[in-house]
């Protein structure tokens, strides 16, 4: 690969890639075609696409380097781990940090250590973390008790931290916080993984391991053609996706990939960003890897791509690549809150809550800031905040609504505009037992317990689904199971008599083309409790926005049911009544659970998310290429950190 | 165009249409390149995209065809405006009609007409008319005073009503029901369009006549290239669209345009399907039309196009056909609801309000349809009916939580799964008088009889910000605006010096960059009333999710703060402090606008929308290729009331 000036197709014309590829000449305007020929591609000048010099840049970004190719994370694990800012001789600054996730908790600690004034404004009233959310009695958010028993407890926001992000293992290791692995897949007693959680689509259901050895009932029920019935989802994905990882990382003999050293790790990764960057992921999928369309649903229902198929390319195969059954994958002791109140407990005299920004104004003397507080059911007052500086944390979803002037320059006005923030919701129940964990034995005991026969009833499917054994387990604590919720459970109850064998799981979760979609068993009970709360359904766009439309007791009763056709009419027993919701997209300071780009967003406007303008510095999970995680978010804390104490 | 059983892309190239396409052979796959050119393909089989008969049955259904190519409209048209249903000597049906939207209503009325015994199942407690509903004292909905003046009403759904439907103005005036222009393009008071409303983006404001005169400056502030700088935004788009329409119509020297004979009309349609149905508006502007992305961004920004760049062409390009400034569009009087109102009158003995369905279980002996009560703040109840048939007119996204035993068809399954709905929300603001016709005169006459002086000192942007004259005019009655909404203004207030000069229109839109992206005042006056209802802010997909995260105070305050920076500080004066938002993402039984197609589901997924599945049959727009049209939807009626009533 040299270095001269080319354009993105060219690019990618010399790098070997566009055999198949439209390398168009692109010219003006379509010219008025024939009329023999009527759809023509039009003689139009070459598209400004992006340069080499950009996808270098974006490829940088993600690999998180300094511009002369040097690895960033190391200097900024030294800082955020106890090193802190460089000692200099700038003077102290007044720094406004907007929004108290973990970006700005982290940000504004740094700064305080280093000797500047930070205070942080945080719209919420009464919780720190963003979308590190637990549901929990107590803590610092004093939230009511969430679920029927006191002791449970349940994420809403990041739930799974992966052992490859240096930086948050690194904080919390530091922060003295007990981490335990969060089990993705499920395991036997001993932790090995058993890959036994269920399959369940198109009516046919299977255990996970049971269809990686033989797929084509669940293939075939897609409509899957021959040469690919006996492949596994995983395995078509990653056959479609290997060709592009080889660009960057090399395979081992045992299926594992190593990268590829510097530079041809970056120019890997900078070839992936020209060639693919304009794409969606069903059009990689259907005209890059030439699958046909009833595969690509079977893959976009079993392996989660179904919902993200119009945006980028690049988000999704970069979260492919990290999401792997391989990937190691930690839990907090406590939720991932506990996180959040250990930043908090930093700056904990430097936060005001309460107070959600409405304008930014930046002049010569400094910034201001106008905000207003939540007021619900009471009078809504106004504060204003001044500063030297200011980092703003805000999504670009809210911040779209935030009047800053003088305006912003284009390029960052555009990304405010246009950057796509996705839905995601959680859908979370209470069970007293921890029932995906019994044997048939276990079923049996508790069951028989209830009344003699039940075991034997529920096993031929031959109780009615209307809910008459709805929470009716001994060990359900009474008030919370409303009569509202068991009309509505009556009405939605699952009508089958296909019940399956016990799923004796530890963590893990399940897949279904019904609306739950998936679904993750908790990986650890909670101390002192024979229960636990089920992640009952997990999904993201569309998924998303269709439970977002009911009210708490008609969703639970469906989630309830979507868990049923999964894991079998039997669990009713168990339901507390007690369930949360989380719809990111709902959340009135998130508005949408991460920026997940469109295609030729990450060329377009990514770089343009972060670039600093005048006063005001621009952190956050969106400004990093690792949307969504906390990984992001921290590496954009030590980057602005940086740019206020240094700049 | 010869008939053979060509694959979708060899279709392509045979028409001639492929000359600078990538007219791969559907079969071949790229070339594995060598190690140096690592981005492979998968040796996986050919894709079996859309053939030639899919796309012409496509193309069929756009154009409301039968098999036979025979135009469905007039027989249609005789069927709803008083010809009824054929005589048969079909046996009477007990039939469910699920959903009184306008494709239920209507579909019952004429099987009812015809015989049968009819039951229509509302989930709305108090309302009929789905998507068209009216925010109006009264009503069927009985709904609370909406506005600060009783005589006040404004549209929630269906607005405008194009006269190129000729079944559904055939129905209004059948209905004797009074139709007035809808004044897309504002007009002077002879009727006679001006394009006096105004663009403000990028700080910079212009009358869209004068920006259609020159658009350098504006298309500039986007960094537009030198050789479109000169070419108004619609100019642009129009251009990158023609050559698709040639295929299927003609321009005339005029510029207006006429479609082709049958059957180049049907093929013309089908090789566009083809040639697209697999493409993003993205992906058309800039392969296709190899336009840049900040002319893409302008044009985005100007002609509402932003928001669904990556999902179907097909669908906004067929959207723009219909939707053009010459295009007549009309309301009714009274509001869209009346024509809802009508419909119901008709039906009124055979309709079940707040029953929403949960289940549909068909069988030998019929269909049985369970359902539960809104039962908001009393007890949920459940009712179940039944049935020898059904029409469905329950939006897909509502009806993706309905269970349906026996399993629906995997093609209706995949369908119903995978189908995108889009959001749209408007944010509705009253004044107590119709500002936006005033000039310079009337401003003065009005401001300074509150205040000697204030008409210049806000001439000069002199005001503060702060919303001390907000709804101050003495014709703004008391008791709307509330301590928070004026709190809330005040954080919000547009901090700006420029003051433009007085719009003087009467209907027609503004568009801005900022959130409200696109305002419409209203047509006429309501008699009786000096005030006005203002669409202030119209937006879709991301943009309207936005707004749906604040309370209504706070929207208010943040509607009104775009509409001044787009028409100025001084209409603050006139604010009832009354609004009204409808997100239709939100609305418990849309779930969103309307079935706005992914790239490629036209071809995948349309058919298979309104296929009947034994004893159930589909309505609703979403079956049509009109989505979120009420033609669409009246299509829809006759089509299944057909299908009822002779099968």
């Amino acid at each position: 690969m040299d270095s001269t000036d080319l354009t993105r197709r060219q690019f990618a014309a010399r790098t070997g890639a566009a055999a198949a590829v439209t390398a168009l000449p692109a010219t003006a305007l379509p010219a008025s075609p024939a009329a023999a020929a009527p759809v023509t591609a039009s003689p139009a000048p070459p598209r400004p696409t992006a340069d080499r010099e950009t996808c270098l840049a974006v490829a940088r970004a993600l690999l998180v380097l300094g511009d002369d190719n040097r690895p960033l994370v190391p200097e900024y694990r030294r800082i955020l781990l106890g090193g802190g800012l460089p000692r200099s001789s700038t003077a102290r600054k007044k720094v406004l940090v907007l929004g108290a996730g973990p970006a700005g908790m982290v940000a504004a600690h740094l700064l305080r250590e280093a000797g500047h004034d930070v205070t942080v404004i945080e719209a919420n009233g009464n919780r720190a973390g963003g979308r590190i959310k637990t549901f929990r009695t107590g803590g610092h958010e004093n939230a009511d008790q969430p679920f029927a028993d006191p002791k449970q407890y349940a994420e809403a926001g990041a739930m799974r931290i992966p052992g490859s992000h240096p930086l948050v293992i690194g904080l919390i290791d530091r922060l003295g916080i007990t981490r335990r692995p969060f089990h993705y897949v499920d395991v036997d007693p001993s932790g090995a993984p058993r890959h036994r959680t269920w399959i369940r689509v198109n009516g046919i259901r299977a255990r996970r391991a049971d269809y990686a050895r033989d797929p084509r009932a669940i293939n075939r029920s897609f409509g899957v053609p021959a040469a690919l019935e006996n492949v596994p989802a995983a395995e078509i994905v990653r056959r479609a996706l290997d060709p592009v990882r080889d660009e960057y990382s090399t395979r081992r003999p045992d299926g594992t990939r190593v990268d590829k050293p510097m530079p041809q790790l970056l120019e890997g990764w900078a070839r992936v960003i020209q060639r693919f960057g304009d794409w969606s992921m069903h059009r990689f999928l259907t005209e890059h890897a030439k699958l046909d369309e009833r595969t690509v649903d079977l893959i976009g229902t079993l392996e989660n791509m179904t919902s993200r198929l119009p945006l980028s390319f690049l988000h999704s195969f970069i979260s492919q690549s990290l999401i792997s059954p391989g990937t190691a994958f930690y839990e907090l002791d406590g939720g991932t809150a506990v996180l959040a109140d250990a930043l908090l407990d930093r700056i904990r005299g430097d936060i005001r809550f309460d107070r959600r920004v409405t304008r930014v104004h930046t002049g010569d003397g400094g910034v201001t800031v106008d905000t207003v507080s939540e007021g619900r059911g009471g009078p809504v007052v106004r504060e204003r905040f001044t500063g030297d500086t200011a980092i703003v944390t805000i999504p670009f979803s809210g911040l779209r609504h935030v009047q800053i002037s003088p305006p912003l320059s284009y390029a960052k006005r555009r990304a405010l505009t246009e950057v796509h923030y996705d839905s995601a919701t959680k859908v979370l129940l209470e069970f007293s037992r921890r029932w995906w964990e019994f044997g048939e034995d276990d079923w049996r005991r508790e069951l028989d317990a209830m009344e003699p026969g039940l075991y034997d009833r529920y096993r031929k499917g031959q109780v009615p689904p209307d809910g008459r054994h709805l929470g009716r387990h001994p060990s359900v604590p009474p008030g919370h199971l409303t009569e509202n919720q068991r009309t509505h459970y009556a009405a939605h109850a699952w009508v089958s008599r296909e019940q399956p064998e016990a799923a004796e799981v530890i963590g893990g979760g399940s897949v279904t083309d019904n609306p739950n979609r998936f679904m993750f068993q908790p990986s650890h009970p909670v101390p002192g409790s024979p229960g636990g709360v089920v992640l009952a359904s997990y999904s993201w766009a569309d998924d998303a926005r269709r439970w977002d439309a009911y009210d708490d007791e008609a969703r639970y009763a469906l989630a309830l049911r979507g868990m049923q056709e999964v894991y079998g009419q039997r669990l009713e027993v168990f339901f507390t009544g007690a369930g949360r919701t989380q719809s990111w997209q709902r959340d009135p300071y998130a508005y949408g659970e991460a920026s997940v780009l469109l295609p030729g967003q990450h060329t377009e406007i990514l770089l343009d998310m972060r670039t600093r303008e005048g006063r005001l510095h621009f952190a956050g999970c969106h400004t990093s290429v690792k949307p969504a995680w906390i990984e992001g978010a921290l590496e954009s804390a030590v980057r602005t950190a940086l740019e206020v104490h240094t700049g």
